[in-house]
């Protein structure tokens, strides 16, 4: 018998996935979590029935929503990831040279348990002795602190369910006032085929906040249309300004030095929605 | 009742678009060929069970076969598309300012009269005063014309079934001899996950006998994977080198002079492949 698990990323279309196995299904307060085993990708994690990571292709997200805003940064020190508790960004930020300590707050504490069971390739580094891994609410963690954080990156899941009050404006200006004078911050903000209107508002209400706002993309197969967005707000460093020789040498498969300026050259129509 | 068309793009992992209706299916002497349309993605043309272009998506590899080559030479006057029955890489190439000529030759007569019947969006170009349809061979054209042509583009369909020749180091080889002294050639090369062995035989012949080789991506989601690759050889032109400000301004929904070299700039595992 053959399975076959399919996620319907809109309502018209689906990514289907040879199944190897089932590890685990649980429904906990916040979401539901299955992670499974699959032929094309490896183990995946899938909560509330949509993607969030894989073996395969982790290593594009988790890259791309780390190492673009830290080596944007001249000196970055202090890391904050909301959500994200696979523990797949804090692994990067860690591998930044300068990073002394790295704060995971994630609001379901299962998320962080599971990924450290079945995807330790992913969450190796919540251990490490830079990290500190808070079981709370992002918003609340937020709130409670002000002027702290180098760089923060908002590693949500979709715009429903736990991750809504991530993606309004009152959460970024709290985002604002978490960081400190020369602070940046970085959110997933979904696919530019499929979701226009959520990026255009990200990108407007960052851009009312912080004198700088970019968007940038990346090739993720596992993620609806396999394009992905990411919407920057920073304080004082910009991204094209960045002297790439002074990005630091980091063991990476998407990100180098390269594309760090060419993943904010958007295709036209990409450029359109957030004109 | 639901009617879903689900492609297998591997042996382990498909696409699934929920179907409104379908217009047409046939037997050719070359491939099966289906017409049909989806809520996703609008029209869709597919040729021997992958699909070959949807109107939602079609500008992305269209737009970027045609462009790219055709910004980078400094004059092209006469194109060839190879394949591309469809009727998108002509509508694009007859939008730049300086082509006189542009020649389809598709091996499949079927292709091209079901795009004119079914797809005017796409097919739109071919009854252009500027345009010459051949239904022939594509190898056998580009063996009996010599020095002929300033841009060539191998719009393909997979290395399987009539498309395996379009992917040889002699026909790479004839390409050459086809092109004018100062001509560039581009063929679609498949995706930088699925598809690295191809990617890298393909880049190491062209590479073999063009002085300048280059590899570049964008993002197609109805694609395997939603990243897809092309692979240039051009005889004097280097794509890197562009005078951006030369561009002819055109309509376009994907391609513009801010991606022109950016979408050379390669994420770390695509440049590993072409090592």
């Amino acid at each position: 018998m053959e399975l076959w698990y399919t996620e319907y990323q809109t309502k018209n279309v689906g990514i289907t996935c040879k199944v190897k196995q089932t590890y685990h299904t649980e429904k906990t307060q916040y979401q539901d979590i299955a992670l499974i085993d699959t032929e094309q990708f490896g183990k995946m994690l899938v909560l509330d029935g949509t993607v969030q990571t894989t073996i395969e292709d982790e290593f594009v997200y988790h890259e791309m929503i780390s190492h673009v805003p830290l080596a944007t940064h001249k000196n970055p020190k202090k890391a904050l990831v909301i959500g994200g508790g696979d523990g797949g960004a804090i692994r990067e930020i860690i591998k930044h040279p300068t990073i002394e300590k790295a704060v995971l707050c994630e609001i379901d504490g299962r998320v962080i348990e599971i990924a450290k069971e079945y995807l330790p390739e992913i969450s190796c580094a919540l251990t490490d002795e830079k990290v500190e891994v808070i079981v709370d609410d992002g918003i609340k963690y937020v709130n409670q602190h002000k002027n702290e954080f180098d760089v923060i990156m908002i590693d949500s899941t979709d715009p429903v369910g736990p991750a809504v009050g991530l993606f309004s404006k009152e959460f970024y200006k709290a985002i604002y006032e978490c960081l400190k004078e020369d602070g940046i911050f970085v959110a997933q903000t979904e696919s530019p085929f499929f979701h226009k209107d959520l990026i255009r508002n990200a990108f407007k209400n960052v851009e009312s906040i912080f004198p700088i706002a970019r968007l940038y993309t990346c090739a993720i197969p596992t993620y609806p249309s396999g394009y992905w967005s990411f919407t920057m707000g920073s304080k004082k460093y910009d991204p094209l300004e960045t002297d790439l020789d002074s990005i630091p040498k980091l063991d990476t498969k998407y990100y180098c030095p390269q594309i760090h300026k060419a993943v904010f050259a958007l295709p036209k129509f990409v450029s359109d929605i957030i004109k």
